[in-house]
């Protein structure tokens, strides 16, 4: 927690921001170890980060005094990110890592190579999903949360929603064996797709390929999802 | 498990491997759901990949026989990571994703950040180690094990150890707040050093600087130490 994300309700009018969710509160105490007098870094979710004063800290509640809080979170990463849905310990971690890196924009897709019992996991309740934003954002003092949406089929995505997607995006599709290696460094808005544990099928590669997006690849080592979104991201942006 | 590692006593001179242990037979059985018949990718440590046709399958062996094994494993990344000991669970993790990724040179290093309980963690013990190296290897269709050293004082490793691994290496020291942002796309043979959670103390950062290290940032955003490795390795080479 390299910032403590406040929600809007829990800042009062006079500067006074009181935080009293036990996980925050336990983090404040066992690993901040925070004592009164402490500044800390806040920030505001959808807003400005800035330093806050500790005025009190117990089981139930910490108070804090809040100062400047007009320092603009990091900028974010000019893509969408279409990710077929993983496991859902994967989910949670990948979910973590995107956020933590820039993204604002997810889509979850179902692909044949999709476990179907992953669409019932409670990992996608949108208050776990948004469970892991928030860590995600905490750690890189970040205040903006990304939207995740869900996309249970592949067709209709292909046919309803990628064309729009696509308009004004690069689309680049992250498939082992397609003929071009992953660029660098670019700047265009994006959307990437990454496949499941097993990849894409071929018929979905296909589908993909002619709705406009360009495969490109990370080389010939086959990756876990987390390791490969991570990369791919880093090597993109 | 994208391929599955064979040890060179799992293979008899007649080009027939024999799998015993619980991990592999439950993986072959519940998540290939291999059958007699199927030819599987397997390669031998330290040595060539190819296919191997499944003989059978209990609960106590699998039986392959081999087919060719000459295809050679994907390329290493010219690079030795010095990473600061993360905590244990963080460490298993880093260890299959830059395993995957292809490092083959692994130090870990004791910086003051990193809590002196962690070098305690059974996470250390060269057979736990090695696990995690293997899962690497077996995503990533990869046969040749990384070497992993402990370095558990920071100003030996520099004075004593620093100055022979810098010869023919490039130094990047990735640190938040280094004037430079990695480098992409490089091929030089490269000394990687990566601090714990909470970064490296301005003390050894002058230190690994002054001995030679360049400094570099990934941006703004605090990753975790397990995310930040795979993006630095990714944008690098």
């Amino acid at each position: 927690m390299n910032l403590i994300l406040l929600a809007p309700e829990e800042i009062t009018h006079d500067r006074l921001a009181r935080v009293r969710d036990p996980r925050r509160l336990a983090h404040l105490r066992e690993v901040h170890r925070a004592r009164p007098g402490d500044r800390l870094t806040l920030g505001v979710e959808g807003g400005g980060i800035g330093r806050g004063e500790l005025l009190s800290l117990d089981e139930h509640e910490a108070r804090f005094a809040l100062e400047e809080m007009g320092q603009p979170p990091p900028p974010a990463l000019p893509v969408h990110l279409v990710l077929a849905l993983p496991r859902p310990r994967m989910l949670a971690r990948s979910l973590e890592h995107v956020t933590a890196l820039g993204v604002k924009r997810i889509t979850l897709l179902h692909t044949r190579r999709v476990e179907k019992s992953y669409w019932m996991s409670p990992e996608l309740a949108p208050q776990k999903i948004r469970t892991h934003l928030v860590l995600g954002l905490e750690q890189a003092r970040d205040t903006r949360l990304p939207e995740v949406e869900l996309a249970k089929g592949f067709r209709p995505f292909v046919e309803d929603r990628l064309p729009d997607l696509l308009k004004g995006r690069r689309g680049l599709l992250a498939h082992p064996g397609m003929p071009r290696a992953c660029p660098r460094g670019i700047e265009d808005p994006t959307l990437l797709l990454v496949g499941p544990e097993g990849g894409f099928i071929p018929w979905e590669v296909e589908r993909l390929l002619e709705a406009g997006c360009e495969g490109i690849h990370l080389g010939p080592r086959i990756l876990r999802v987390e390791t490969a979104v991570t990369a791919l991201l880093s090597r993109l942006f």
